[in-house]
């Protein structure tokens, strides 16, 4: 006879609730209690079904959002049009805010979690975090690599940065410096990193790469632009990893009587909304801001279902050609 | 004899911890549980004391924010910043976005509640929701007035209006038209709108006032400014109740040949970092968003302790002087 919850409970020592728990991964549980649950089921060899899953499964009908800032607008537009379109669904959403900092985001998952969300998009920057493995929620990631159970929507990083530097040197730039993050976090934008060096060494020109710390001050920020141009009278191009950076840099170009574009050429990336407004001057790589939600929305919705979902779904960027480059 | 809790869970025939939810407003409880507790107490005179609610309640360390947008800078920075210092205070942050829209706003609320959040911060616009009233959680409102009961931190909103309005004036500008949000909604910009129309009348000059509605999109606001021109040709002078509007209707000026601050004087308003760094010739009225964030989180501390708060803290603003005015 297949063996049921009740034996699984029986044999660990606790109540039926708390193996549902186990098994939906809801609410704070001891590992000891996880682990007694987990050989218990090993034990009877017990199979919970989809079906006898979802009869335990309280749904909250809350997604939890994780993403590493919401002062950037690329993530700011970003978590406003997932949670536009996810209350449209019938969901509604809770925000964590991780700052880029992995012991944050252990906080904040956990909360996320024992919160009891049916669901979680993720879009922080670290990685390699424990809790990640053992959950069997619906997870989805944005440009962020996971493990290989958890789906990732992403746009064309490595193309992305291609098109960048290729205008910058088409325009006729050659000492061109990029900045960007941390060397030692696994971003996307290290595949933008990646393209820059390739596409410069192809053009037998020098890379130049800045690498900037995660939520240092707008100050400091700019202590550090000014470095770059004292450190290199010559230099006529810049590759920012983001749009942001981009103007600063080019605001610091102005105040030390540069040009821009006959001096120097600039080319930003993310391409939102509100800088495409603010600034449309600025030549930018523009990611798909909505078709990202989009397409997260989805797969989602995918997994809530329980129903097979690739491992990566790649949108495409495209370059918005401003007069900064 | 001094009632007790269990008296009272006796009387309303209920459980203690019912009865000790009720009284710290904690997970959902259905009117009519309420309404039998709180009757119960009325009957035996039952006085809880801090120390017995103290005892009672589960502290979560966890601090709800409510604020209409993430996608605005001013909102992005002060979240930010209020995360990072409850962060060091020991709490977490969960956030809740109400786009605006008194139906997500109450849903998020009670999310955040039944969430068992220690604290809320509230920065949304929509007001009169009953929830507020009948809870007892430590509340502190930016910007926003709610009820009597909770502590309200805001800049100097009338003070702000008033400054950018003679600024422009001073140089020179007439047709001065003020952007600002809806009219059915009492915010704080109500009060810079009011500013502006006392110092124009003040000054013999006509107001003229273009409400816009909340959740636009960029593209709806940016005809909406088009509209603004054309209908006014001989416009000299804006003040927009946001940034993010200044520098679109300086965009728009500047496409159709209006030199800026020649033809057209603008101000802005909120002056975040983000906004000084990448639009430093804006003049704009700034908002204090770090002490507004300061003042928020002592002010919750002391409703955490029970401790006496003022009614009011209102904090200074001033003028960013740009070369936009």
């Amino acid at each position: 006879m297949k063996p049921k919850l009740e034996d699984v409970a029986k044999l660990a020592n606790v109540s039926k609730t708390t193996v549902s728990r186990v098994l939906n991964n809801r609410g704070y549980l001891s590992q000891k209690t996880i682990d007694k649950v987990n050989e218990a089921m090993e034990i009877l060899n017990y199979q919970p079904n989809s079906a006898a899953r979802q009869l335990f499964q309280q749904k909250t009908e809350i997604i939890g959002l994780l993403f590493p800032t919401v002062a950037n607008p690329f993530f700011g537009e970003l978590i406003q049009d997932l949670e536009r379109k996810l209350y449209k669904e019938g969901y509604k959403v809770i925000i964590g805010n991780s700052m880029n900092d992995s012991e944050k985001e252990e906080y904040y998952l956990n909360q996320l979690l024992s919160n009891q969300v049916d669901g979680l998009i993720v879009g922080t920057h670290n990685r390699g975090i424990q809790q990640y493995q053992k959950d069997n929620l619906p997870i989805v990631a944005i440009d962020r690599f996971m493990n290989t159970d958890i789906p990732i929507i992403e746009s064309n990083n490595y193309y992305g940065g291609q098109i960048a530097t290729e205008r910058l040197i088409e325009k006729g730039a050659k000492k061109i410096v990029h900045t960007t993050g941390p060397s030692e976090l696994e971003t996307p934008t290290h595949r933008r990193m990646q393209a820059y060096t390739d596409t410069m060494k192809k053009n037998n020109l020098d890379p130049l790469i800045y690498h900037l710390d995660f939520n240092i001050s707008y100050e400091e920020k700019n202590d550090i632009f000014y470095r770059i141009f004292n450190e290199n009278p010559d230099l006529d191009g810049i590759f920012a990893s983001n749009d942001i950076d981009a103007i600063m840099l080019m605001q610091i170009a102005v105040s030390l009587n540069k040009r821009i574009p006959e001096d120097i050429k600039v080319v930003g990336y993310d391409g939102t909304e509100l800088i495409r407004y603010l600034y449309p001057n600025l030549t930018t790589v523009v990611q798909p801001v909505k078709k990202i939600a989009d397409k997260a929305l989805s797969v989602l919705i995918q997994r809530l279902k329980e129903e097979k979902t690739e491992q990566e779904y790649i949108l495409d960027v495209y370059l918005w050609e401003g007069t900064s480059s």
